[in-house]
């Protein structure tokens, strides 16, 4: 089996400042294309202590994927030090100074000295493009052994492990195959889950693993199979899918990388139908579910974050009595946001949250948690109660993918 | 300075199914007592791994921090490794006998012959109650370096380091101290950032350094200071952060723990100002940069989504020709935007955004990233135009952070 290392070069993991998550993105990764990770190593921001890195690792592993250290700041030493290790030149990349040159370009900013530097790149190096960032990856081959160097920000090494990195080690190293399948649910606890499939997980092929991933009220169930036909592991797969997608049916909202909210608008464009949001504990928070994904706007309208009293009643029109007397937090005031933003925004659903988010601002009839959501459209207007716990995000995600939830149960479940 | 490694031994951290949260927490405890973590090591459980892991750390730190591999199932074999590593046996420890019988006792749980064996300890261990767990804590002394094993549980471990393992720490090497100030800045870059600061950074103190920590628009400046004398190594750094303030007043935040939104919401709240936001390409986010933090309710007095033009119009009061003419992502757009929001939520401040966070709704003459902001309070309106990247989540956040930072400076910059 093929053995990697990762090299996470930083003083801010040492000193505990960050968390090192870019080792465990990584881990998952090669998991999926067999290659066991043997070491995590997170050394300083020196040349001593990267070298000494680099050395043991090359010790014990066929693969050593090293973060951090390449940015514009002298404190990057990175590559003089991957220079020494090779015993090679720093040279002048054409190809990257091109890269750097046109990211200052086309946001208009000045190009420093420092930028240009950038394209400097150890004369064994193939150039990895980094189309998120100014400083690029480097690919290295040294005695049949493969050694790559990415920017430490995180959405940058991803870019450049899931644009090339992955799928030139599998190539290089012709690892066998394994194959993932997500179903993605919602609606449902983990161990209730369990329940509902036990059998059929009980009677999983040898060679198929089943894994339950919780998280802020969603369960993805993932099957992992392994083997050398990738066509056949993957029918395999989709015949255990076949199975038990009867038995959780209502709580599954889709597969892989599906996500909630965009499976829920894929269904209001199927279904022609168009959304509109009045938030209050959830802040916008709920608006942003949907609109951080590309193509919200067929479907979306509007959202109106009601957070003052003042605000729900003369742009939202919720009734003064209603919140006199019930309160802002309440089945009343909760109803009368879904089915005002409604018509408000002219759009055929309105969808609605009221709560104590916390941590301040619970009552002794209404705990910290307490949260109201709405839901409307033609045939009328209704109301969930949900306590939650005491954990102001927290409650606001788990808020949102109730609600999310709700919606998408209205709208049919799934586009199949 | 004292040299500490940390050893976290656990195959679902290397096969990335857990984050690596304790070697996080321990750095940034072992941080503030003055030892200094040169490197985290993640080793596989297996014999071998884990004695290499021991020999590497004896050559390099002063104290071994090892987490994991200890528990009461049949892999776990740190404990044998530990004897193998110290040359020595292992015998079952009378108080930890009695602990871990107390344990199951109180629970009133079985006792099983695998809880028994959790009381053998390497002959040469001292014992660490573990007041959380079965498993207990082991000090080992071995030519003037420390080694402690605890368990991989967080909160275990936790436990053991801060009922004990500290204060012993700090007794058996009468540590140094650190001290870290982070000058938190927004609206200028790593590159432009550092040529500022140059002359003032190489006349830095020996015992000081500097660090840049960039993310999303944003950057942290971070000044780690080293000595005997906690007091005098932080009027140090106090007097290094009057010297380069000056130099950088207009990008400063805050310090620390600061947080952006919590930052200028705190600035608003001085100033007894009042906002409301219309967004377009944020859709939620930049209502959701403040709504998530607790007291936000204060000064925010709502939000409105304008995602479709028959809401910018309808509700938020557009006029029709401006979108006709200019479109929706245009100065007249935004500036209309934000002057609206003002009136229609009887706020102080009125903010907006509208751009083409991407991947679609390019046009010829406005290319995904170009994104308008813009401002309004009693003295009138302006608009600023940014030309961002391909990314549309980075998109969204820059957009916020930069409109944010922009709503600070009209604010003040910062409360002093």
């Amino acid at each position: 089996m093929i053995k990697a290392e990762i090299l996470n070069i930083g003083d801010e993991i040492l000193y505990g400042q960050i968390t090192n998550t870019n080792a465990q993105w990584i881990s998952a990764e090669l998991d999926k294309i067999g290659i066991r990770v043997v070491r995590h190593s997170v050394v300083s921001d020196t040349e001593e202590a990267i070298l000494e890195g680099l050395q043991e690792a090359e010790k014990r592993a066929d693969v050593v994927l090293i973060t951090g250290g390449l940015g514009p700041t002298k404190d990057d030493i990175t590559k003089k030090t991957l220079c020494k290790f090779f015993d090679v030149k720093l040279i002048r990349h054409p190809e990257a100074l091109r890269a750097v040159t046109h990211f200052f370009e086309s946001r208009g900013r000045e190009m420093l000295e420092v930028n240009r530097q950038q394209a400097d790149l150890p004369e064994n190096a193939e150039y990895i493009p980094n189309l998120k960032g100014t400083a690029p990856g480097m690919w290295f081959e040294k005695n049949g052994k493969i050694f790559v160097s990415m920017p430490g920000v995180p959405h940058e090494m991803q870019f450049i492990m899931q644009s090339y990195v992955l799928e030139n080690l599998q190539k290089f190293f012709h690892t066998p195959c394994i194959v993932h399948k997500m179903i993605k649910t919602v609606g449902i606890g983990e161990s209730y889950l369990a329940r509902e499939i036990e059998t059929w997980e009980n009677n999983l092929p040898e060679n198929l693993k089943l894994a339950y991933l919780p998280a802020f009220g969603m369960v993805r169930l993932r099957i992992t199979g392994l083997g050398y036909d990738q066509e056949a592991v993957r029918r395999q797969i989709e015949q255990e899918v076949d199975k038990v997608l009867p038995l959780i049916d209502k709580y599954v909202y889709g597969f892989d990388d599906d996500d909630l909210a965009i499976a829920v608008g894929r269904l209001l464009v199927q279904n022609k139908k168009t959304l509109a949001i009045a938030e209050s504990c959830t802040g916008g928070y709920l608006a942003h579910c949907f609109t951080q994904h590309a193509g919200s706007s067929e479907y979306l309208k509007g959202a109106l974050v009601a957070y003052s009293n003042e605000i729900k009643i003369n742009v939202l029109g919720v009734k003064k009595e209603t919140i006199e007397q019930f309160g802002a937090v309440s089945e009343q005031t909760v109803l009368e946001m879904a089915s005002n933003i409604r018509k408000l925004c002219n759009a055929d659903i309105g969808i609605a949250t009221s709560g104590i988010a916390g941590p301040g601002g619970a009552t002794p009839t209404k705990p910290v948690g307490t949260i109201w959501v709405a839901y409307a459209d033609e045939n009328g207007t209704s109301a969930k109660l949900y306590q939650l716990g005491n954990d102001r995000m927290v409650n606001i995600q788990v808020t949102a993918n109730l609600l999310i939830d709700w919606l998408r149960r209205k709208q049919g479940g799934r586009v199949k």
